[in-house]
C-alpha cells in the first residue's frame, strides 16, 4: 500500500486550499516537456467503464487563437447584456479569461462515440464519460498548481463554434477551454469574491444526513 | 506563494496513480469526524462563478440504503440484458458496487436552481454546473485517499429514482452516489483491467496539435 503521512497531507491540503482560477498570467513559457508530463498525468484520472474518453488540443496557431479570443468576446457580451445596473457595472470590470496571455492554450473534449469501456456504466447515467473527463482537468489543476503553474477554465464560449475554429471532428464535445501558465500574483482568495462577485461558503455547509 | 517540493510533488504523483475505485470494502467505520472533514476539503473545489453547487447527502438509515441497494440490481439486471455471449458472461462476474458493506454511503447531487454566483460563466455551457460538483468529488476523491480511504463511485442507478429513495427535492439532480470505507485490498490496476473487461491506455493518447 503506497503511504501516505501527515506532512504529505498538510500540503496536499494546502494545494487544495491554494489552487485558483487564474487569469492574469505571466507570458514566459513552461519548461519543455512539462505540459505533456501534466497531461500524462491527468490521463490516470478515473473513468466511467475506463472509458478515458478525453481528447486534449493543443492550440498554438496565433489565428485559432484569435478565433477563440473573439468567440469569447462575443459571448461576453452576450452575457453582460444578461445583468442590469450595479450587476452589470461590476460584470463589466470582471477580468474573466487569460486568453491574451497565457503561453498555453488547451482545449479538452470528450469523445460520445468512443467504444472504450464498451458502455458500462453509462446506460442510466450517461453523462459520467463528460464527467470523467472533468475528473481529468482536475487532476490536470491540481498537478499543475503543484508546479506553481496557474489554470484558468473558460467557459464563456459556444462550445460548437470553437470545434469548427479548431478543425476537431464534430461529434467530440468541448467539455474546458484552459489557459496555463505561471500566476501573475498569489493569492488564496476566489477572484470573484475579491471582486465583490459572489463570497465563497467553503465547508459551511451542512451534511444532510438520511 | 505555497511552496512545493519535489519530495511532494513525487507522492502527490503516487497518490494519481495509486487512486482505485474501491468495490470491495472493510466494514470497520472511519475514524469519527473524518467524513465531515474529507467534505469541507472537497468544497474548496473549484465551481462555475463560485456557485458551489455541491449538496452532500450522507445515507445512514438501513431502509434507505436497502433501497439504493435494489435500484442498483434493477439497472444493473438491465444492463446486463444489454450485453451477449462472451461479454454478458464477464458483466455477470463483475463486482460493480461496494454498497453491501461500505461503511459509508454519500449521495452527491447538484442544485441546478441555486443563485449563488449569479448565473456568472454558465449561459453558454450551462453543464459546467455539474462539472463543479463533480470536481468536488474527484477532490474529495484525491483526499480519502491520502487517508487510505477508498472510495467507489456508483452509476448504476436511475437518478430520479435515487431523489425518492433519500426524499431529497425533487430539483436536485444526482451527479454521484459513493461508496466509501478502508479497501480490501491495495493495488495499482484498475478492477475493470484486472477482471478483462477493458485495457487503460493511460498516458499514451497523443496530444492533438492546433
Amino acid at each position: 500500500m503506497a503511504d501516505f503521512d501527515d506532512e504529505f497531507r498538510r500540503h496536499l491540503r494546502s494545494l487544495i486550499v491554494w489552487r485558483r482560477d487564474v487569469r492574469c498570467f505571466r507570458t514566459d513559457p513552461l519548461p519543455h516537456g512539462m505540459l505533456e508530463e501534466l497531461v500524462a498525468l491527468s490521463c490516470l484520472a478515473p473513468s466511467v467503464g475506463l472509458s478515458e474518453p478525453w481528447r486534449f488540443v493543443r492550440v498554438n496557431a496565433e489565428s485559432r487563437r484569435a478565433g477563440v479570443r473573439a468567440e469569447f468576446e462575443r459571448a461576453n457580451s452576450e452575457a453582460l447584456a444578461g445583468y442590469s445596473g450595479d450587476q452589470a457595472r461590476l460584470y463589466a470590470q470582471l477580468k474573466l479569461a487569460g486568453l491574451d496571455r497565457a503561453p498555453v492554450h488547451l482545449a479538452v473534449f470528450v469523445d460520445p462515440g468512443t467504444d472504450k469501456g464498451k458502455g458500462l456504466g453509462r446506460r442510466t447515467m450517461p453523462e459520467t464519460l463528460e464527467y470523467s473527463v472533468v475528473g481529468a482537468i482536475v487532476t490536470l489543476w491540481l498537478a499543475a498548481r503543484a508546479q506553481g503553474v496557474g489554470l484558468g477554465w473558460v467557459s464563456i464560449l459556444e462550445a460548437s463554434r470553437v470545434n469548427a475554429i479548431l478543425d476537431v471532428p464534430e461529434h467530440w464535445s468541448l467539455i474546458a477551454y484552459l489557459c496555463l501558465g505561471y500566476p501573475e500574483e498569489e493569492t488564496q482568495t476566489p477572484e470573484l469574491e475579491r471582486a465583490g462577485w459572489e463570497t465563497r461558503s467553503g465547508a459551511t455547509l451542512p451534511l444532510v444526513e438520511r
